[in-house]
Protein backbone atom coordinates (compact mmCIF):
# COMPACT_ATOMS: atom_id res chain seq x y z
CA UNK A 1 0.00 0.00 0.00
CA UNK A 2 1.04 3.16 -0.48
CA UNK A 3 1.94 5.94 1.86
CA UNK A 4 1.89 9.86 1.56
CA UNK A 5 4.01 12.31 2.30
CA UNK A 6 5.29 15.98 1.89
CA UNK A 7 8.64 17.75 1.25
CA UNK A 8 8.71 21.25 2.46
CA UNK A 9 11.22 23.73 0.82
CA UNK A 10 13.10 24.91 4.12
CA UNK A 11 15.59 27.29 1.43
CA UNK A 12 15.26 27.66 -2.01
CA UNK A 13 18.64 29.82 -1.91
CA UNK A 14 22.21 29.57 -2.99
CA UNK A 15 25.10 29.30 -0.78
CA UNK A 16 24.82 33.39 0.36
CA UNK A 17 21.07 33.22 0.34
CA UNK A 18 18.48 36.16 -0.89
CA UNK A 19 19.11 38.95 -0.79
CA UNK A 20 23.15 39.06 -0.46
CA UNK A 21 24.31 40.91 2.47
CA UNK A 22 25.13 44.44 1.41
CA UNK A 23 23.09 43.92 -2.29
CA UNK A 24 20.94 46.60 -4.16
CA UNK A 25 20.12 44.20 -6.94
CA UNK A 26 16.21 44.40 -8.18
CA UNK A 27 16.15 40.86 -6.91
CA UNK A 28 17.91 41.73 -3.26
CA UNK A 29 15.38 44.38 -3.21
CA UNK A 30 12.75 42.97 -3.65
CA UNK A 31 9.31 42.73 -1.42
CA UNK A 32 8.40 39.41 -3.17
CA UNK A 33 8.20 36.51 -0.60
CA UNK A 34 9.38 34.73 -3.19
CA UNK A 35 12.77 36.12 -3.77
CA UNK A 36 13.66 35.71 0.02
CA UNK A 37 15.82 32.72 -0.43
CA UNK A 38 17.39 30.91 2.94
CA UNK A 39 19.58 28.22 2.19
CA UNK A 40 19.03 25.17 0.62
CA UNK A 41 17.30 22.48 3.40
CA UNK A 42 13.94 20.81 3.37
CA UNK A 43 11.71 18.91 5.33
CA UNK A 44 10.48 15.36 4.48
CA UNK A 45 7.85 14.21 6.02
CA UNK A 46 7.00 10.26 5.45
CA UNK A 47 3.65 9.57 7.16
CA UNK A 48 4.67 10.03 11.38
CA UNK A 49 8.23 10.45 10.50
CA UNK A 50 9.98 14.12 9.41
CA UNK A 51 13.79 13.90 7.95
CA UNK A 52 15.28 16.56 7.42
CA UNK A 53 17.23 16.93 4.48
CA UNK A 54 20.44 19.17 5.05
CA UNK A 55 21.05 21.15 7.80
CA UNK A 56 22.48 24.76 6.60
CA UNK A 57 23.28 27.69 8.54
CA UNK A 58 19.64 28.84 8.38
CA UNK A 59 18.25 26.19 10.72
CA UNK A 60 17.63 27.82 13.66
CA UNK A 61 15.42 30.20 11.21
CA UNK A 62 13.61 27.54 9.42
CA UNK A 63 12.96 25.66 12.73
CA UNK A 64 11.07 28.60 14.22
CA UNK A 65 9.45 29.71 11.37
CA UNK A 66 7.94 26.03 10.45
CA UNK A 67 7.24 25.10 14.16
CA UNK A 68 9.99 22.40 13.95
CA UNK A 69 9.33 20.27 17.55
CA UNK A 70 10.50 16.72 16.54
CA UNK A 71 12.68 15.28 14.01
CA UNK A 72 13.05 11.72 13.47
CA UNK A 73 16.32 11.84 11.66
CA UNK A 74 18.59 13.67 9.11
CA UNK A 75 20.03 13.14 5.60
CA UNK A 76 23.03 14.72 4.52
CA UNK A 77 23.61 15.54 0.52
CA UNK A 78 27.23 16.64 1.10
CA UNK A 79 29.33 19.10 3.36
CA UNK A 80 29.63 22.57 1.93
CA UNK A 81 29.17 25.23 4.82
CA UNK A 82 25.29 26.07 3.04
CA UNK A 83 24.33 22.23 3.88
CA UNK A 84 25.61 21.79 7.27
CA UNK A 85 26.29 24.55 8.57
CA UNK A 86 23.37 24.36 11.16
CA UNK A 87 24.13 21.13 12.21
CA UNK A 88 25.07 22.28 16.08
CA UNK A 89 21.70 23.55 16.18
CA UNK A 90 20.00 20.22 16.66
CA UNK A 91 21.32 19.66 19.80
CA UNK A 92 18.18 21.61 21.10
CA UNK A 93 16.59 17.82 19.25
CA UNK A 94 19.12 15.84 20.93
CA UNK A 95 18.86 17.29 24.48
CA UNK A 96 14.71 17.19 24.08
CA UNK A 97 14.23 13.33 22.29
CA UNK A 98 17.32 11.81 24.92
CA UNK A 99 18.54 10.19 22.28
CA UNK A 100 21.21 10.35 19.54
CA UNK A 101 19.42 11.74 16.47
CA UNK A 102 19.94 9.43 13.68
CA UNK A 103 22.13 10.63 10.29
CA UNK A 104 22.25 9.42 6.93
CA UNK A 105 25.29 10.46 4.80
CA UNK A 106 28.24 9.08 2.65
CA UNK A 107 31.87 7.69 4.13
CA UNK A 108 32.86 11.08 2.85
CA UNK A 109 30.88 12.98 4.32
CA UNK A 110 31.46 11.74 8.00
CA UNK A 111 35.03 11.79 6.97
CA UNK A 112 34.65 15.86 6.94
CA UNK A 113 32.35 15.96 10.08
CA UNK A 114 35.16 14.07 11.96
CA UNK A 115 37.56 16.98 11.08
CA UNK A 116 35.18 19.90 11.15
CA UNK A 117 33.48 18.86 13.81
CA UNK A 118 35.54 16.83 15.51
CA UNK A 119 34.04 17.74 19.29
CA UNK A 120 31.42 16.17 18.66
CA UNK A 121 33.16 12.74 18.60
CA UNK A 122 35.14 13.21 21.39
CA UNK A 123 34.53 11.30 24.89
CA UNK A 124 32.93 14.68 26.38
CA UNK A 125 34.72 16.00 29.52
CA UNK A 126 33.17 17.68 32.62
CA UNK A 127 32.23 21.37 32.68
CA UNK A 128 32.20 21.42 29.11
CA UNK A 129 29.54 22.25 26.66
CA UNK A 130 27.58 19.80 25.44
CA UNK A 131 27.65 19.13 21.96
CA UNK A 132 24.99 17.42 19.60
CA UNK A 133 24.86 13.91 19.38
CA UNK A 134 24.38 12.24 15.80
CA UNK A 135 23.87 8.51 14.94
CA UNK A 136 25.57 7.80 12.28
CA UNK A 137 24.64 5.72 9.51
CA UNK A 138 26.71 5.42 6.21
CA UNK A 139 25.28 4.89 2.54
CA UNK A 140 27.15 1.85 1.59
CA UNK A 141 27.75 2.48 -1.84
CA UNK A 142 28.12 5.03 -4.31
CA UNK A 143 24.49 4.44 -5.63
CA UNK A 144 21.83 1.68 -4.05
CA UNK A 145 18.51 1.54 -1.37
CA UNK A 146 18.96 1.63 1.61
CA UNK A 147 16.27 1.80 4.72
CA UNK A 148 16.44 4.80 6.92
CA UNK A 149 14.36 5.26 10.05
CA UNK A 150 12.26 2.87 8.32
CA UNK A 151 12.02 4.91 5.46
CA UNK A 152 12.71 3.24 1.72
CA UNK A 153 15.40 5.45 0.00
CA UNK A 154 17.35 5.28 -3.35
CA UNK A 155 20.68 7.00 -2.85
CA UNK A 156 22.94 8.14 -5.69
CA UNK A 157 26.62 10.01 -6.09
CA UNK A 158 27.97 12.42 -7.88
CA UNK A 159 30.46 15.68 -7.38
CA UNK A 160 30.26 19.01 -7.09
CA UNK A 161 33.48 20.35 -7.97
CA UNK A 162 36.14 18.21 -5.73
CA UNK A 163 33.06 16.98 -3.19
CA UNK A 164 30.66 13.53 -3.51
CA UNK A 165 27.53 14.58 -3.52
CA UNK A 166 24.33 12.41 -2.87
CA UNK A 167 21.10 12.73 -4.06
CA UNK A 168 17.97 11.04 -2.79
CA UNK A 169 14.89 9.49 -3.91
CA UNK A 170 11.73 8.93 -1.94
CA UNK A 171 8.68 7.35 -3.78
CA UNK A 172 7.76 9.32 -6.93
CA UNK A 173 10.38 13.03 -5.57
CA UNK A 174 14.28 12.84 -5.99
CA UNK A 175 15.95 15.24 -4.43
CA UNK A 176 19.30 16.35 -6.43
CA UNK A 177 21.20 19.85 -5.56
CA UNK A 178 24.67 20.54 -6.15
CA UNK A 179 25.26 19.03 -8.95
CA UNK A 180 27.62 19.76 -11.82
CA UNK A 181 29.22 16.34 -12.77
CA UNK A 182 27.52 12.83 -13.06
CA UNK A 183 27.26 8.98 -14.05
CA UNK A 184 24.84 8.40 -16.56
CA UNK A 185 23.11 5.68 -14.34
CA UNK A 186 21.90 8.87 -12.23
CA UNK A 187 19.48 8.28 -15.07
CA UNK A 188 18.25 5.06 -14.31
CA UNK A 189 18.29 5.99 -10.65
CA UNK A 190 15.53 8.62 -11.20
CA UNK A 191 13.70 7.48 -14.00
CA UNK A 192 9.85 7.27 -13.14
CA UNK A 193 10.68 10.44 -10.55
CA UNK A 194 7.34 12.28 -10.93
CA UNK A 195 8.71 14.86 -8.98
CA UNK A 196 12.20 16.08 -9.21
CA UNK A 197 13.82 18.75 -7.31
CA UNK A 198 17.49 19.91 -8.76
CA UNK A 199 19.39 23.09 -8.62
CA UNK A 200 20.08 25.70 -10.88
CA UNK A 201 22.35 28.67 -9.81
CA UNK A 202 22.02 31.17 -12.31
CA UNK A 203 22.06 31.92 -15.83
CA UNK A 204 25.52 32.48 -16.14
CA UNK A 205 27.96 29.18 -15.81
CA UNK A 206 29.04 28.23 -12.96
CA UNK A 207 32.19 25.66 -11.79
CA UNK A 208 30.32 24.27 -9.41
CA UNK A 209 26.57 24.21 -10.22
CA UNK A 210 23.81 23.77 -13.71
CA UNK A 211 22.72 26.80 -14.89
CA UNK A 212 19.12 26.95 -16.03
CA UNK A 213 19.67 25.66 -19.19
CA UNK A 214 21.74 23.06 -17.83
CA UNK A 215 19.49 22.15 -15.38
CA UNK A 216 16.45 22.22 -17.76
CA UNK A 217 17.96 20.02 -20.41
CA UNK A 218 19.13 17.86 -17.20
CA UNK A 219 15.14 17.66 -15.92
CA UNK A 220 13.78 16.95 -19.76
CA UNK A 221 16.35 13.63 -19.32
CA UNK A 222 14.87 12.75 -16.09
CA UNK A 223 11.49 13.28 -17.80
CA UNK A 224 9.70 14.07 -14.36
CA UNK A 225 6.35 15.43 -14.17
CA UNK A 226 7.06 18.45 -12.17
CA UNK A 227 10.74 19.55 -11.97
CA UNK A 228 11.35 22.57 -8.97
CA UNK A 229 14.92 24.39 -8.74
CA UNK A 230 16.35 25.02 -6.12
CA UNK A 231 19.55 26.86 -5.17
CA UNK A 232 19.05 29.79 -7.00
CA UNK A 233 21.01 32.88 -6.36
CA UNK A 234 20.12 36.33 -6.16
CA UNK A 235 20.42 36.48 -9.99
CA UNK A 236 16.89 35.23 -10.98
CA UNK A 237 14.20 36.60 -9.84
CA UNK A 238 11.09 34.37 -8.81
CA UNK A 239 8.30 35.95 -11.10
CA UNK A 240 10.01 36.71 -14.55
CA UNK A 241 12.53 33.33 -14.29
CA UNK A 242 9.17 31.20 -13.94
CA UNK A 243 7.51 33.04 -16.90
CA UNK A 244 10.50 32.04 -19.24
CA UNK A 245 10.63 28.40 -17.95
CA UNK A 246 7.95 26.05 -18.94
CA UNK A 247 4.78 25.45 -16.93
CA UNK A 248 6.47 21.71 -15.46
CA UNK A 249 9.88 23.40 -14.33
CA UNK A 250 9.68 26.40 -12.21
CA UNK A 251 11.60 27.81 -9.57
CA UNK A 252 11.04 26.77 -6.02
CA UNK A 253 10.39 29.09 -2.94
CA UNK A 254 10.98 28.99 0.75
CA UNK A 255 8.22 27.60 2.22
CA UNK A 256 6.69 25.45 -0.79
CA UNK A 257 5.18 22.08 -0.05
CA UNK A 258 5.01 19.06 -2.38
CA UNK A 259 2.72 16.39 -2.20
CA UNK A 260 4.97 12.92 -2.47
CA UNK A 261 3.86 8.99 -2.85
CA UNK A 262 5.60 6.18 -1.64
CA UNK B 1 42.49 63.72 21.62
CA UNK B 2 39.66 61.18 22.08
CA UNK B 3 38.04 59.44 19.55
CA UNK B 4 34.34 58.79 19.72
CA UNK B 5 32.86 55.05 18.73
CA UNK B 6 30.09 53.04 19.80
CA UNK B 7 28.93 48.87 20.42
CA UNK B 8 26.09 47.84 18.22
CA UNK B 9 24.69 44.47 20.17
CA UNK B 10 24.27 42.34 16.74
CA UNK B 11 22.81 39.71 19.71
CA UNK B 12 22.60 39.19 23.67
CA UNK B 13 21.53 35.40 23.68
CA UNK B 14 23.26 32.45 24.35
CA UNK B 15 23.91 29.35 22.35
CA UNK B 16 20.74 28.61 21.01
CA UNK B 17 19.17 31.91 20.90
CA UNK B 18 15.78 33.11 22.29
CA UNK B 19 12.92 31.91 21.59
CA UNK B 20 14.81 28.23 21.54
CA UNK B 21 13.53 25.63 18.78
CA UNK B 22 10.18 24.46 19.84
CA UNK B 23 10.12 25.70 23.60
CA UNK B 24 7.23 26.95 24.87
CA UNK B 25 7.90 28.80 28.04
CA UNK B 26 6.78 32.52 28.56
CA UNK B 27 9.84 34.02 27.76
CA UNK B 28 10.40 32.30 24.34
CA UNK B 29 6.38 32.68 23.68
CA UNK B 30 6.76 36.81 24.45
CA UNK B 31 6.23 39.18 22.22
CA UNK B 32 8.59 41.80 23.46
CA UNK B 33 11.37 42.15 20.68
CA UNK B 34 13.80 42.30 23.63
CA UNK B 35 13.16 38.91 24.85
CA UNK B 36 14.38 38.13 20.65
CA UNK B 37 17.85 37.01 20.99
CA UNK B 38 20.49 36.46 18.18
CA UNK B 39 23.89 34.57 19.06
CA UNK B 40 26.18 36.74 20.75
CA UNK B 41 28.15 39.22 18.57
CA UNK B 42 28.30 43.09 17.77
CA UNK B 43 29.80 45.90 16.10
CA UNK B 44 32.47 47.69 17.28
CA UNK B 45 32.69 51.13 15.77
CA UNK B 46 35.89 53.56 16.20
CA UNK B 47 35.71 56.64 13.78
CA UNK B 48 35.64 55.18 10.45
CA UNK B 49 36.43 51.55 11.45
CA UNK B 50 33.94 48.67 11.59
CA UNK B 51 34.98 46.03 13.74
CA UNK B 52 32.45 43.03 14.08
CA UNK B 53 33.26 40.99 17.39
CA UNK B 54 32.96 37.85 16.66
CA UNK B 55 30.85 35.98 13.65
CA UNK B 56 28.38 33.47 15.01
CA UNK B 57 26.00 31.58 13.30
CA UNK B 58 23.12 34.61 12.90
CA UNK B 59 25.70 36.67 10.90
CA UNK B 60 23.91 36.78 7.96
CA UNK B 61 20.73 37.80 9.42
CA UNK B 62 22.17 40.33 11.87
CA UNK B 63 24.21 41.94 8.64
CA UNK B 64 21.12 41.90 6.48
CA UNK B 65 19.07 43.99 10.18
CA UNK B 66 21.77 46.32 10.58
CA UNK B 67 22.67 46.67 6.56
CA UNK B 68 26.49 46.22 7.42
CA UNK B 69 28.21 47.02 4.15
CA UNK B 70 31.76 46.98 5.23
CA UNK B 71 34.14 45.80 7.92
CA UNK B 72 37.34 46.45 8.92
CA UNK B 73 37.86 43.68 10.55
CA UNK B 74 37.16 40.98 12.76
CA UNK B 75 37.81 40.30 16.82
CA UNK B 76 37.00 36.79 17.60
CA UNK B 77 36.93 35.90 21.45
CA UNK B 78 36.91 32.03 20.98
CA UNK B 79 35.49 29.16 19.02
CA UNK B 80 32.75 27.70 20.04
CA UNK B 81 29.79 27.37 17.46
CA UNK B 82 27.81 30.40 18.38
CA UNK B 83 30.59 32.41 18.20
CA UNK B 84 32.27 31.63 14.85
CA UNK B 85 29.64 29.74 13.62
CA UNK B 86 29.07 32.36 10.71
CA UNK B 87 32.30 33.14 9.50
CA UNK B 88 31.98 31.71 6.41
CA UNK B 89 29.70 34.02 5.48
CA UNK B 90 32.53 36.76 5.98
CA UNK B 91 32.92 35.66 2.41
CA UNK B 92 30.61 38.28 0.74
CA UNK B 93 33.08 41.18 1.92
CA UNK B 94 35.99 39.68 1.13
CA UNK B 95 34.50 39.15 -2.72
CA UNK B 96 33.53 43.13 -2.41
CA UNK B 97 36.71 44.32 -0.31
CA UNK B 98 38.77 42.10 -2.27
CA UNK B 99 41.12 41.58 0.34
CA UNK B 100 41.26 39.38 3.19
CA UNK B 101 40.02 40.53 5.93
CA UNK B 102 41.93 40.96 8.93
CA UNK B 103 40.78 38.95 11.84
CA UNK B 104 42.30 39.44 15.57
CA UNK B 105 42.44 36.05 17.41
CA UNK B 106 44.62 33.47 20.06
CA UNK B 107 46.93 31.47 18.57
CA UNK B 108 45.06 28.95 20.54
CA UNK B 109 41.50 29.96 18.21
CA UNK B 110 43.86 29.99 14.89
CA UNK B 111 44.61 26.43 15.41
CA UNK B 112 41.10 25.70 16.19
CA UNK B 113 40.29 27.47 12.65
CA UNK B 114 42.77 25.59 10.93
CA UNK B 115 40.82 22.56 12.33
CA UNK B 116 37.17 23.20 11.69
CA UNK B 117 37.74 25.72 8.58
CA UNK B 118 40.51 23.92 7.35
CA UNK B 119 39.03 24.66 3.50
CA UNK B 120 40.06 28.50 4.18
CA UNK B 121 44.17 27.78 4.65
CA UNK B 122 43.86 25.72 1.10
CA UNK B 123 45.34 26.35 -1.91
CA UNK B 124 42.15 27.04 -3.89
CA UNK B 125 41.93 23.93 -6.46
CA UNK B 126 40.24 25.15 -9.99
CA UNK B 127 36.61 24.40 -10.03
CA UNK B 128 35.98 24.84 -6.25
CA UNK B 129 34.14 27.06 -3.97
CA UNK B 130 35.93 29.99 -3.11
CA UNK B 131 36.12 30.44 1.04
CA UNK B 132 36.50 33.25 2.36
CA UNK B 133 40.12 34.62 2.94
CA UNK B 134 41.29 36.30 6.60
CA UNK B 135 44.36 38.04 7.25
CA UNK B 136 45.13 36.76 10.40
CA UNK B 137 47.01 38.96 13.18
CA UNK B 138 47.61 36.68 16.46
CA UNK B 139 47.18 38.11 19.91
CA UNK B 140 50.87 37.80 21.56
CA UNK B 141 50.33 36.69 25.24
CA UNK B 142 47.53 36.38 27.34
CA UNK B 143 46.91 40.03 27.98
CA UNK B 144 48.31 42.90 26.98
CA UNK B 145 47.88 45.83 24.40
CA UNK B 146 48.02 46.18 20.59
CA UNK B 147 47.22 47.91 17.60
CA UNK B 148 44.12 46.30 15.30
CA UNK B 149 43.12 48.27 12.17
CA UNK B 150 44.86 51.19 14.05
CA UNK B 151 42.35 50.78 16.87
CA UNK B 152 44.65 50.71 20.46
CA UNK B 153 42.83 47.78 22.08
CA UNK B 154 43.53 45.82 25.41
CA UNK B 155 42.80 41.93 25.49
CA UNK B 156 43.15 39.57 28.17
CA UNK B 157 42.79 35.91 29.00
CA UNK B 158 40.28 33.68 31.29
CA UNK B 159 38.61 30.46 30.46
CA UNK B 160 35.09 28.82 29.55
CA UNK B 161 35.16 25.48 30.77
CA UNK B 162 38.07 23.96 28.34
CA UNK B 163 38.30 26.49 26.33
CA UNK B 164 41.10 30.14 26.16
CA UNK B 165 38.92 32.80 25.30
CA UNK B 166 39.56 36.50 25.31
CA UNK B 167 38.01 39.44 26.38
CA UNK B 168 38.93 43.15 24.62
CA UNK B 169 38.93 46.93 26.01
CA UNK B 170 38.58 49.59 23.70
CA UNK B 171 39.01 53.21 25.69
CA UNK B 172 36.12 52.83 28.52
CA UNK B 173 34.26 49.76 26.62
CA UNK B 174 35.08 46.60 27.98
CA UNK B 175 33.56 43.26 26.26
CA UNK B 176 34.10 40.34 28.31
CA UNK B 177 31.64 37.36 27.18
CA UNK B 178 31.40 33.64 28.13
CA UNK B 179 33.56 33.56 31.33
CA UNK B 180 33.86 31.04 33.87
CA UNK B 181 37.46 30.83 35.07
CA UNK B 182 39.59 34.06 35.42
CA UNK B 183 43.28 35.15 36.87
CA UNK B 184 42.88 38.08 39.55
CA UNK B 185 44.89 40.31 36.76
CA UNK B 186 41.78 40.48 34.88
CA UNK B 187 40.48 43.29 37.44
CA UNK B 188 43.55 45.73 36.19
CA UNK B 189 43.05 45.07 33.04
CA UNK B 190 39.38 46.29 33.61
CA UNK B 191 40.60 49.02 36.16
CA UNK B 192 38.87 52.73 35.03
CA UNK B 193 35.97 50.56 32.16
CA UNK B 194 33.07 52.60 32.58
CA UNK B 195 30.73 50.77 30.02
CA UNK B 196 31.31 46.55 30.80
CA UNK B 197 29.45 44.01 29.00
CA UNK B 198 29.92 40.64 30.42
CA UNK B 199 27.98 37.64 30.23
CA UNK B 200 25.04 36.20 32.68
CA UNK B 201 23.55 33.00 31.40
CA UNK B 202 20.71 32.75 33.79
CA UNK B 203 19.81 32.07 37.75
CA UNK B 204 20.36 28.73 37.65
CA UNK B 205 24.02 27.55 38.11
CA UNK B 206 25.93 26.57 34.67
CA UNK B 207 29.99 24.67 34.54
CA UNK B 208 30.61 27.37 31.49
CA UNK B 209 28.78 30.55 32.50
CA UNK B 210 27.99 33.16 35.08
CA UNK B 211 25.15 33.47 36.79
CA UNK B 212 23.08 36.15 37.17
CA UNK B 213 24.41 36.83 40.71
CA UNK B 214 28.35 35.87 39.68
CA UNK B 215 27.70 38.35 37.10
CA UNK B 216 27.10 40.87 39.48
CA UNK B 217 29.53 40.24 41.87
CA UNK B 218 32.13 40.34 38.67
CA UNK B 219 30.33 43.57 37.81
CA UNK B 220 30.75 45.28 41.16
CA UNK B 221 34.50 44.16 41.32
CA UNK B 222 34.94 46.03 37.85
CA UNK B 223 32.89 49.12 39.49
CA UNK B 224 31.92 50.30 35.60
CA UNK B 225 29.59 53.36 36.16
CA UNK B 226 26.98 50.76 33.42
CA UNK B 227 27.27 47.34 33.09
CA UNK B 228 25.16 44.93 30.52
CA UNK B 229 24.83 41.50 30.50
CA UNK B 230 24.70 39.39 27.56
CA UNK B 231 24.25 35.48 26.59
CA UNK B 232 21.53 35.87 28.03
CA UNK B 233 18.88 32.42 27.81
CA UNK B 234 15.43 32.14 27.68
CA UNK B 235 15.39 31.55 31.08
CA UNK B 236 15.34 35.16 31.75
CA UNK B 237 12.64 37.77 30.77
CA UNK B 238 13.95 40.58 30.05
CA UNK B 239 11.62 43.48 32.06
CA UNK B 240 11.18 41.35 34.78
CA UNK B 241 14.92 40.44 35.30
CA UNK B 242 16.23 44.60 34.78
CA UNK B 243 13.55 45.10 37.44
CA UNK B 244 15.38 43.08 40.11
CA UNK B 245 18.65 44.51 38.90
CA UNK B 246 20.89 47.54 40.13
CA UNK B 247 19.44 50.23 37.87
CA UNK B 248 23.63 50.48 36.71
CA UNK B 249 23.30 46.88 35.91
CA UNK B 250 21.20 45.65 33.21
CA UNK B 251 20.28 43.18 30.55
CA UNK B 252 21.32 44.64 26.97
CA UNK B 253 18.95 43.37 24.06
CA UNK B 254 19.53 42.99 20.41
CA UNK B 255 20.19 46.56 18.73
CA UNK B 256 21.27 48.50 21.77
CA UNK B 257 23.77 51.16 20.94
CA UNK B 258 26.19 51.94 23.59
CA UNK B 259 28.93 55.11 22.95
CA UNK B 260 32.34 54.30 23.90
CA UNK B 261 35.17 56.81 23.86
CA UNK B 262 38.81 55.69 22.56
Amino acid sequence: MSKKGSFLFYGSGGSMGVPVVGCDCEVCSSDSPCNKRLRPSGLLTVGDHKLLVDCGPDFREQALRYDLRHLDGVLLTHTHYDHIGGIDELRIFFFRQEEPLPCLLSRSSLKELQTRLHYMFLPRAHGNNIPVQLDFQLIPEARGEIEFRGVPLRYMTYRQGGMLVNGYRVGNFSYVTDISEYPDTIFEDLEGTETLVVSALRHTPSHVHFTVDEAVTFARKVGAKRTYFNHISHELDHEETNRTLPRDIQLAYDGLTIPIVI
